[in-house]
């Protein structure tokens, strides 16, 4: 089986299609790797990439597509809402099969050190590839901005960990890293009432005591009628989606309402829906094996247990190959 | 309703009888605090003692206890296999009734300075009272134990929160803290298979990335004959009970194994329960109102719901005043 790996930059340009269109032209040039989707946003202003394929190429197109953006996108001239401290902002890899999470933040040292000597960008390393606790969440390398980063570089603490302390004059820094592949999953209530989704986020959510690799909030769907625990599962081997599904059902019934059914934003790793359905097929003595499991019964099943909607197998990173 | 507060002090003396029943004696002088219990350890060579009362004789009784363990231990004769620091090691106040975690803060800075200035023994505040993030965890100021402090404290680092950055030459040092109630619970599995309990341990436990305040391992229990999943739980408002039993039995049925029982090791909070009883008074349209309660149903409830076994109102803090 090959090796894969994903990566999702994004780069600050949101609203023009010409430029944008040229950037993401890059990316079609190398047939090792694909691009899944790309989605630009016109009030922050930035335009975030999914791109999946092997490691080699992968480090040889990212650093293409750091060039063209070093020539299409000057900074000083860059409004939106969202924070940002480079014309590419951020560059993950992100583990997909046969890669580890360490092998990632070796791909992220490679393209930071070659971005560097071809293009004279400073390079922070964050999250899983972090060389200091302060430089692992984003939001703290990125405090500042572009407009502060001219200073704050300077300071000993925020020297970049490739290129000297020195921004790039139209470029800005950019921070690319490692992490685990990131699941942004909804749960569906069968309610209207927000503040129920909410008490559910508190009891599952990290930062208010639930279980450590989740965020998690309430929405109101207003198409739809309901509101949905929204979340994002930050390692699914840690803290697996059947877990969360299942606890959320638990925590539903204090309300009398239901779970509805579930849905994933974007793409899941097949390996996320393997170790829940795991669970269900341990549970419920279903005699399949992992190993020789056709995509459209993983489909099927994902769809049973998990109570996935509007689900596929496009949703699958692997089946996007 | 009184104020009522939970301290759970230990000393450094497990073996001798005679001298721990005088030092214990201190607390039966005080008409309104209540000695729990006490359990000396030969092997740990400590005794923990378990104590309830009104806030002012808490910090009387414990001032004085205290004085009567600096003239009856010399920790340069004490050898034991639990970590010490102090003849009397630790402190903590625990808030049970019409007392926050807050106003315990206060009572461990209150007692603190009580005793170094009269006994002129160096204090340490721990936990919810830590001066500094590196003074929360009591095993890190602990390190380096009674022998090794004497250097330790002369580090500005590590110099003391009330007295002087020198150790007392027969006492050692104390460290005087606030925390929340700490449930000691464990969960009953139909199986002898340890390796169940680790994993079902594993999913609910912080430090694999499960819930917060949860500690949790295994245990065979021989005379049984089966497993537990045995835990403490560090906060029973963030991760109550029911959430904690709920997905322990969901966790257990993908190994076809059922959950028998559970039971509470030494005292819980009245709340504690309410907390738990509320979740399947709702789940199960049970119109009680918990400001009637009386403590049978209460106590019957909980043994129902949260199938406790071995459990009586004596197990409940608020009914042993």
């Amino acid at each position: 089986m090959a090796k894969i790996v994903e990566s999702v930059p994004n780069f600050s340009e949101g609203k023009d299609k010409a430029k944008i269109e040229r950037i993401i032209s890059v990316f079609s040039k190398h047939p090792n790797i694909k691009l899944l989707s790309y989605e630009p946003d016109s009030d922050y202003n930035r335009t975030v990439v999914t791109l999946i394929g092997e490691p080699e190429p992968m480090i040889q197109a990212l650093l293409e597509f750091i060039g063209v953006v070093s020539q299409e996108i000057d900074l000083n001239f860059h409004h939106g809402e969202h924070p940002r401290m480079g014309a590419v902002d951020v560059i993950p890899f992100v583990p997909i099969e046969e890669v580890t999470l360490k092998d990632c933040v070796e791909y992220a040292k490679r393209l930071a050190q070659l971005a560097n000597e071809k293009y004279d960008i400073p390079v922070f390393l964050y999250a899983e590839a972090a060389s200091a606790p302060e430089r692992i969440m984003l939001p703290d390398i990125r405090k500042s901005e572009f407009e502060g980063m001219k200073e704050k570089i300077k300071d000993p603490i925020w020297h970049p960990d490739y290129g000297k302390p020195e921004i790039h004059p139209t470029f800005g820094v950019v921070a690319i890293g490692a992490r685990h592949p990131l699941i942004a999953y909804n749960i569906d209530l069968d309610t209207a009432d927000e503040k129920i989704a909410n008490s559910i986020a508190k009891a599952i959510r990290k930062s208010s005591g639930g279980f450590q690799y989740i965020q998690a909030g309430s929405a109101y769907l207003e198409k739809r009628g309901h509101v949905q625990v929204t979340m994002n599962i930050l390692d699914y081997k840690k803290n697996p989606i059947y877990r969360i599904f299942e606890t959320v059902k638990m925590e539903a019934k204090r309300y009398q309402i239901t779970v509805t059914g579930a849905e994933i934003v974007g793409l899941v790793p097949k390996d996320a829906l393997v170790k829940s359905l795991e669970y269900y097929f341990s549970v419920f003595f279903i005699p399949l094996s992992f190993k020789e499991i056709d995509v459209d019964t993983l489909v099927e099943k994902a769809t049973k247990y998990l109570m996935l909607r509007d689900f596929d197998k496009y949703k699958i990173i692997e089946f996007n190959l």
